[in-house]
C-alpha cells in the first residue's frame, strides 16, 4: 500500500485550442484523446496514457491533483485514513474521464482538490521497452520527460502536511519555517520514488496553484528550454537558475491561460530515511531562488 | 517494511594504505574510521556514517553488499522470508561493524554475500540540513553524491532475481535474455527509491563483483571524472560513454587491488509500476556500450 | 601588424586588500606582484604575467583598457594613425608598471584611457607547454580562463566604432541601432581571435565602465560560478541568462567596489569576413538579455 | 594579406547519394547546389555558399582542402611565395565550382592539393543577421556550427609545417617530437581566428586523409552527436573521449566511404603569441586521446 507519485494533473485553461497547441508545442507534449471540453496530454518518458488534462474554463487553476497509488485495493484503505483525517470524500466512476478506471476524490486541508487512483491505459514511453534508444526522434520544443511536481498555496501549512505524513505516508523533503521554528510557512513533499517532491505547499492563499513543474533531464535542457521560450515569445517569470530549496535547476514562465509551469532537472535523491532540512523564514530568498537569494513580486502573486 | 536503498558495500583491497589513498583523493570519499583492516569511508551527499568499506585482503572483490530495511522490525520479518527461500541465514551483532547496529547476513543463489541493516549512526550530509548550500566547498577527485549500485555477476539470474523480486520485494527495471527469452542473462535491479538499479546480475562466474558505481550529477560530472582519473594515471576500462540499459552515462576504471569501478550519472526514474525493459542478447552490446555497440573483451574478464 | 586581443585592464577599486580577497578567492586570480597602491593579476589559462592590475582608489571605474599588438614595430605605426585620427596621445616608458616594456596611451573619442603594448614577462600558463594536462590542480572560485572582454559606456558610438575598425583596424561583429538605423547606440568589436567582442561599447555617460568580463568554458561553468558567488554572498546584477548579441552564456555580478563583473562562456566564432549582426534598439532587450528580453534598470544605472 | 581559416573541403566519396543522405541527416549539413559528380554543402552556422563538396569516385580521401584569404589581391602575393617555396601551383579558373571565385591550387610538400580562394557567394547563416536567435528551427542530425578542421597525414612534417609557418604565415599551436625533439612526428597549426588548429599534420603515408572535424559547442553536443550517431548505426572509430592535444572533446567516426569524421567542442584560444605546446613522442597516446591514454590500431590505419 503507497503512493508511487504525483501521476496527473488536470489544470483549467481559458482558450483550449491555444493551450493545446503550447503545451504540445512549446512545452512538447503529446496530445493523446479529446472529450468535451478536455484535452488528454503526455510526455514522451511517461508509460501512462496521460499527465496533463487541460479543461476549458472561465478562470485559470487547479482542478485536481492526481496520486497514482500501487494496487486497486490501496483506493479502500487510503479512503478510510482520509475520512478518518475529516476530509469529504468520494468516488470517481471507472469512465469518468477517458482511459482511467475508479478513483476517489477528496479536498485537502488547503481547499484543493485530490483524487487517488489506480487504473490507467498502458501506452509505453516513446522509446519503448524493447532494446530501447535512449530517447526519439520527432521531439518538439522543450520535450521534458515527465510531469514532475505541483506547487500549491495554502493558509495552514502544518495541518496539510500532517495529512500528507499521516494519511498518505509520504515524506517531506524540506520545509520552510518561521524563524521561531513554531510554523511551517512551506514543504516539500515526496512519495517513495527518490524524488525531492511530488507536491509542494507556501503558505499563501488557500486552493491556488503556484506551479506546474515538468522534468528535463539537465542545465543545458533548461538553457534549451529557455532559449525555446524566447523563441516562442513565452513571458518569463523567473530565468534559468538554481532552487536552494532541492538543489534543482529551474526556469518558471506562464502558460496562454496565466499558470505558471516549471521546467525542472536534477535535484538530490530522497528516501524515506532522508533528513528532512530546514530552511528559516529569513532565508526564503536563498532557498526559493539560490542565486538571486531575494523573492520576486510575482513568486507571491501570480498564482491561478 | 520495504529494502529502501543499497547502503554500503564491503570490497578486499590488496594494500590499504595505496586503497584508501586512492578512494579519499581519486574518487574523493571520507575517510570516518578505522578498525583492524578495516576503513570506513562515506560520500558527501549520503547522511549515513559510511557506505564503503575497504578490508584488507590477499585477493580483491566484495565481501558483501548490504541493503538499509525501513524499520528495525523488517529484519525479523525479511529474515523468515530468506530462510523460506532456501538461503542459509545468520545475524550480525551490534558491535561486529564501527557505527552499526545488527544485521542479517545470508548468501545469494549466486554465492555472494548480502546483508540487511537497519541501525547505523547518522552523520548527515556535508551540506547539511540547516539552509543549505547546495554542494561543499573542499571536495576532492571525483567527489561523487553517493554510493549508487553494485553489478555482479552470477550463473542463475532467473533465480537470484526472483529471489529480489519475491523475497526482498524489490523490481526489475531492465533485463536481458537469451534470444528466445527462455533465460536471462542480465538484471537490474531496483528498490522503491526510483534508481535505474541499487544492484545489477550479469551471466558470468558465482561469487564475484564487476563493478561499484559511484553517482555523480551529469555528463559533464562524468568527463571530470575521466580527466582526474588521467591526471592520477588511473588505468580506464572503458572511456565515457553512455550505456542502452538505464541511458545512465558512464565511464569504467579500475581501483588500485583490479576492483572496477564506474562513475555513472543521470538514467531515468523507476517506480513500482514502471514497464520491464527487455534487451535481447543479440544487442548486449548496444545495450552495455550505446555508443560502441560492442561488448569489451575485458567485460567479461576483469572481475574480482 | 595587428591588434592580437585586449590583454589587460587596470580598473580602480576603493579597498584594495579586500578587492584582492574577491579577485583572488571568488574570481580565482593569481596575484603575481605588488607595487605602490596597484596589485597585479593573472588568470590560469593566460601565458602572459599579468591582465588586471588593481589600483587603489577613492573611485571605482576603468584606468585604461590595453589591447597587445603582435610585434614591437607596430607601437610607432599605430601612434601615427592615432595622432592622425585626432586623439591625444603619450608615450608609457618601460617600468612604469612591474613585467611590462613600453606603451602608447591615447583617449578614445569616449574619453575612455587606452594603452597599446607588445612586451610583457611572459610567464606561461598554470597547465604549461610539455604535454600539459587540460586543466590544473588547485583551481579556486570561478576560475576563468582569461580575461574577455570590457564592456564601456560612451556617447558617440559611431565615432568609437570608426577609431577601432579605421584606426585600430578591429571588427564589428554585432551592432545596436536605433529603429531608424541612422545612429549606433551599441557596438561589439573584435580583433583577428575569433572572440564575439574584445570590447564592446554602449550609449551612456563618456569615460564610465559598464563591466569587466571573464571567459568560463560551457554553462555549467556559468551555474558553478553563480553558485560561488552565493556562496560567497556577492550581489547578483544579472542571474544566468543568455545574450542574444554574441549568443553568449553569461552572469553579472558586482565586486566589493561596484565594479560589474560577468563571468561569460560560448559565443560563435569571428573572422574578419564575419558579415555584422544588427539589432534594432526596439529588440535591444532581447539582445542583450535573451530571455527576459527587457533591460534591468541597474543596466543602464550601475556604471563606475 | 592573411589566411582567415579553412573554409572548404573537397572529398571522394564512393555512392554519392548514400553519402549525401549521411552527410545531410546524420551530421546534418544542407545541400545547396549539385554539379555533375558534386554536391555542395554547408553547415547552417556558415555564412559562405558551401564548406564541403562531395565529389563521387571510386576511392574515399581528399580532393583539396581549401582556406580563405582576406582580400582577392592576396591571391597573386601568396602565389608567388608559394612558388619561392617551390610548390608546383595552378590558377582555378571563376567558375570551376558552383558559387566560387578565382582560386589558386598548389600541391603540398606532403602530396596534398590546397587551394586558397576569397570569392565565393555570401548566403548568410540559418540565424541571419537580424535581431538573430541563438540557434535555427528545423535542424537535422549532430547539426555542427561549421567545418572546423582536417587532419592529414605525411612523411616530412616538418617541412610541410615550414610552409604553413613561412609561406601562409599561420602558426602551431602543438606539436609532437620525436623523444630528442629532433624531428616532428605532428603538428598542428592555426590561422589568426582563435581556433586550436585549421589542419593539423601526423607522420604517416603522403596524401592521406586522417580526418574531417565539425564543430558543435560542448561537451554534452558530443554525447548527442554519439547517440545520434548510433541511432543511425553509424560505426565508430573512438567513442566520447577528450583530446590532450587542443584540450577539445571529441568522437571520431566514418562515413559512408571510410572517410573518418569528427565532431569536436571546446578547446582553448589560440593567438600569434600563443606558446607552441610540445608533446613528446612516448605521451602521444595521451596527447591524442587524453583518456585513454593509447592510440588505437585504426588511429594510424584507418586513412583514405
Ligand atoms: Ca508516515
Ligand atoms: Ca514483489
Ligand atoms: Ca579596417
Ligand atoms: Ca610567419
Ligand atoms: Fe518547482
Ligand atoms: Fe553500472
Ligand atoms: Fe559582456
Ligand atoms: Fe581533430
Amino acid at each position: 500500500m503507497a503512493i508511487m507519485r504525483v501521476g496527473k494533473a488536470e489544470i483549467r485553461v481559458m482558450d483550449l485550442e491555444e493551450s493545446v497547441k503550447y503545451y504540445t508545442n512549446v512545452i512538447g507534449l503529446e496530445e493523446m484523446r479529446r472529450s468535451e471540453g478536455r484535452v488528454y496530454l503526455k510526455a514522451w518518458d511517461e508509460f501512462d496514457h496521460h499527465s496533463l488534462i487541460l479543461q476549458e474554463a472561465d478562470s485559470p487553476g487547479l482542478d485536481h491533483i492526481a496520486f497514482k497509488v500501487e494496487n486497486e485495493e490501496d483506493l479502500a484503505k487510503y479512503e478510510k485514513k482520509i475520512e478518518q483525517f475529516g476530509c469529504t470524500l468520494k468516488r470517481v466512476s471507472k469512465g469518468t474521464r477517458i482511459a482511467e478506471g475508479e478513483a476517489i476524490r477528496f479536498e485537502l486541508p488547503t481547499g484543493h482538490q485530490v483524487e487517488l487512483y489506480h487504473k490507467i491505459e498502458r501506452v509505453g514511453t516513446k522509446t519503448g521497452d524493447w532494446n530501447p534508444h535512449p530517447w526519439p526522434d520527432g521531439l518538439r520544443g522543450i520535450a521534458p520527460h515527465r510531469l514532475d511536481h505541483l506547487a500549491l498555496t495554502g493558509d495552514d501549512i502544518d495541518t496539510v502536511t500532517r495529512f500528507f505524513t499521516e494519511v498518505l505516508d509520504m515524506f517531506v523533503s524540506e520545509k520552510i519555517t518561521t524563524v521561531d521554528g513554531e510554523q511551517m510557512v512551506g514543504s516539500f513533499i515526496y512519495a517513495r520514488n527518490g524524488k525531492p517532491h511530488d507536491v509542494a505547499f507556501i503558505k499563501g492563499p488557500d486552493k491556488k496553484m503556484h506551479h506546474v513543474a515538468f522534468y528535463v533531464d539537465n542545465w543545458y535542457d533548461v538553457l534549451k528550454a529557455a532559449d525555446i521560450l524566447s523563441k516562442n515569445n513565452v513571458q518569463f517569470d523567473v530565468t534559468p537558475t538554481r532552487h536552494g530549496i532541492t538543489r534543482g535547476q529551474t526556469t518558471y514562465f506562464f502558460d496562454p491561460s496565466g499558470n505558471r509551469n516549471e521546467a525542472f532537472a536534477s535535484g538530490y535523491i530522497t528516501y524515506p530515511d532522508f533528513p528532512t532540512i530546514t530552511w528559516t523564514e529569513d532565508k526564503i530568498g536563498q532557498g526559493i531562488f539560490y542565486h538571486r537569494r531575494e523573492l520576486t513580486e510575482s513568486f507571491a502573486k501570480a498564482l491561478t
